[in-house]
């Protein structure tokens, strides 16, 4: 008995239907990023596990996916010992990538001498992550990452705003660009007392939106940050008011820290050139967003979707030293990445794919056998020229099997042209939304169909 | 000291020039795939080992990337047998796909209530094998596979070439597609008298191009075959003429041969099809095509480039029972399998590649500073909505290196606008090849390039 197949967990296969739909989010994302000016790039799935480990912390690690090395592996390996951590380091040299940007650091690193800074590239691959599958969370997905390295100017914050703004708007997704500076964080910690807090602070105050204020204050407290730095801390977790009425008033509570007044500074240059760009989308200073993670020194970007309960649907930041990892000190990269998954989900509950995205066949022609099938070869083929996904049906079945496969396909036109028509010259063209049928000559049959 | 970083042996970047071209190549071939009616489909990386062992025999489990189970995959695992292989089933349930013909077979049995057959499915995809790497052999590859499933009908076959011959047309590139089916090599295994070393039989003459006939003849001696047989087998080998004439030539030597009979009446409807179509590709019936292969039942293809010295840059066959090791029996399906390493290398050496498909950026401005920049940002941004890729330098630095910049990018145009020019209204357009330079107004630089 054979087995009965299955896929691992976590992963998905795509159906031609959604294949057509998520190619319809590559796509577009792929266009806007080459209309900047941003390239393309793709790295191998598998990296040695010397350029994955230790950069994505201890929870990383063991989410990697690690390859078992070829052959007899365990040659010269000592397995009495039971600690498969240390084990793994013997068996395995390789690993599946986890995210696009240790990779693309990599890369930097090893072309540095061949590539022209600063560096704008894109990247649209699968990343595996041995995460507890979940509603929404997968072992196999895909990242769209743009990243700009090699320069410190604010004008790439405002290019990854503008881009954002152009995919979006591009899908017809309403959204919230979020922005935030590192910096301004660092001055947060500063102004309250608490700059060794910092990391902790940021951790807390980024679940604001999950947990509610006083689950943060309750987390900071636990943290070891005092009552008092709690209590200066609510009026800038609350802070209120239009981007520039933000700024003015962090400006005045930021009198004693440089790296606050440094941050807002940042942000205020970011904010006015986004300004004068005149988006049509909504850009928001968020003081809490901090995106959980300790690496970036700069500006932070998050964007939500309004008409939706969803988490972020793409999220990036500036870090000041990107390769330094491999030994290329120096180098600041400021990127973005989209969530392809997510995107998807939004762009279905809204009901916001266009119609016209399908990639299946448009025209189904009915084969009544050899004779008329080959009567017809050329006019189908007449429609392939002209771009039209054409079919004949591959076998001389019962015409309604054929109309069936027309329907589940949800095949536009069908064509049936058998003996009579034949004889007659002619082709009758047959509207399956409609029930419509024509006939039609062949130039008048290759001319109907757009 | 910071690692040197490097990527695993026999896996490959693609940097943005690469990429480009490889994307034409994916392009050109999935858009003709459309055209034919073919669907896309994508299946997971990793599929269970339960999936993939034992579908390429015994080399082929061992060729099979492992993916260690995670967590302490040691738990009540017996260590001290120092079996790798036992061990192995032990701590890997997962492996990397090594071909998209097994996932396909899986995803049909999985989906077969939801998919309509005949089933045309196409899909380009990323493969895996621990391979030793050689030029041109790699670890990880893309295949374009093409199948239908759920139909015996040679009317598939016969859109296989016209499918085959419409992809290297529009690659410019000239191929003669060798045809043959394994039922003719059954047959001849029978008239000669040694049926029961058609394995042998095939995998030896299989390797006529590359180690030549005398070679092939002392394998064949030495692996049991008779003197008498080979020498039956040498006029056969050595078929010469038409495709026509070589089908009247083996009719006549298969009268007591049922099943070499049928083989040549499916080659001839498949060829009588075909040359109907008219293609610009010459088709061969080639007797010694085997492809090595034991599990092609009928039709077997190969594509070879003329004007290059290169093995099969195509390939496929058809198998009647494709996803019966799955449970699901009598589904007879046909595939062809476009190899786009070795495309992408003859298109190369034939210097094949259209000049307009970089993707890289088309125009850059020059960044002269703040005030400069906000004066160039309406036209740059213009010039995007009109689908121009292109790009203002990120910082103000010194002209020259800006210049630089879009030299080693390719850069056709070059804008400068500089403080005397913003005064007047006025860009200076430079094309980069010739070095000449235009003074226009915004409206004459948008609508200057295309």
């Amino acid at each position: 008995m054979a087995q009965k197949p299955s896929i691992p967990k976590g992963t998905r296969d795509f159906s031609p239907t959604e294949m057509a739909k998520r190619n319809y989010i590559f796509n577009t994302i792929s266009n806007i990023f080459e209309l900047y000016g941003f390239a393309p790039l793709e790295t191998p799935a598998t990296e040695n596990l010397s350029t994955l480990m230790g950069k994505y912390g201890e929870e990383g690690d063991k989410l990697l996916f690690k390859i078992l090395n070829s052959g007899d592996f365990l040659k010269g390996v000592d397995t009495t010992d039971k600690d498969y951590k240390k084990l793994t380091a013997d068996i395995c040299e390789k690993g599946l990538r986890y995210d696009l940007t240790v990779p693309f650091a990599r890369y930097v690193v090893m072309n540095q001498n061949n590539i022209s800074f600063p560096f704008k590239r894109y990247q649209i691959q699968p990343v595996w992550r041995a995460d507890r599958p979940q509603r929404g969370r997968y072992r196999e997905f895909y990242q769209c990452d743009i990243d700009v390295i090699g320069t410190q100017s604010l004008f790439c914050e405002v290019e990854l705003v503008q881009i954002a703004s152009a995919i979006f708007q591009k899908l017809g997704m309403d959204v919230v660009i979020k922005i935030n500076n590192r910096k301004i964080l660092t001055g947060i910690a500063e102004i309250i007392g608490s700059a060794e807090h910092i990391v902790d602070i940021t951790v807390a105050i980024d679940k604001l939106d999950k947990i509610g204020l006083d689950a943060v204050n309750a987390e900071l407290l636990e943290k070891g940050i005092s009552q008092d730095a709690i209590q200066k801390l609510q009026p800038i977790i609350n802070l209120k008011g239009s981007n520039q009425e933000k700024i003015d008033t962090l400006t005045t509570m930021f009198a004693t820290s440089e790296i606050g007044k440094k941050g807002l500074e940042e942000l205020q240059t970011v904010l006015d050139n986004v300004q004068a760009l005149n988006l049509p989308t909504e850009v928001e200073f968020d003081v809490t967003l901090a995106r959980g993670l300790n690496y970036y020194t700069g500006a932070i970007f998050e964007v939500k979707a309004k008409d939706v309960v969803m988490g972020s649907i793409s999220g990036g930041g500036r870090y000041d030293d990107l390769t330094g990892i491999f030994g290329l000190k120096g180098m600041s990269g400021v990127g973005i990445s989209f969530g392809a998954d997510r995107i998807y989900d939004v762009l279905t509950e809204l009901n916001l794919f266009p119609a016209n995205i399908n990639t299946l066949t448009q025209v189904l022609f009915i084969n009544f056998g050899d004779a008329e099938r080959n009567y017809c070869m050329p006019v189908l083929n007449q429609l392939r020229a002209k771009g039209i996904r054409a079919e004949m049906y591959l076998e001389p079945v019962k015409i309604k099997k054929q109309m069936t496969y027309a329907d589940s396909k949800q095949i536009a036109w069908v064509v049936l042209a058998g003996e009579e028509e034949m004889k007659q010259q002619r082709f009758v063209l047959k509207n399956m939304q409609t029930g419509e049928q024509q006939t039609l000559s062949a130039e008048e049959l290759v001319n109907s169909i757009h």
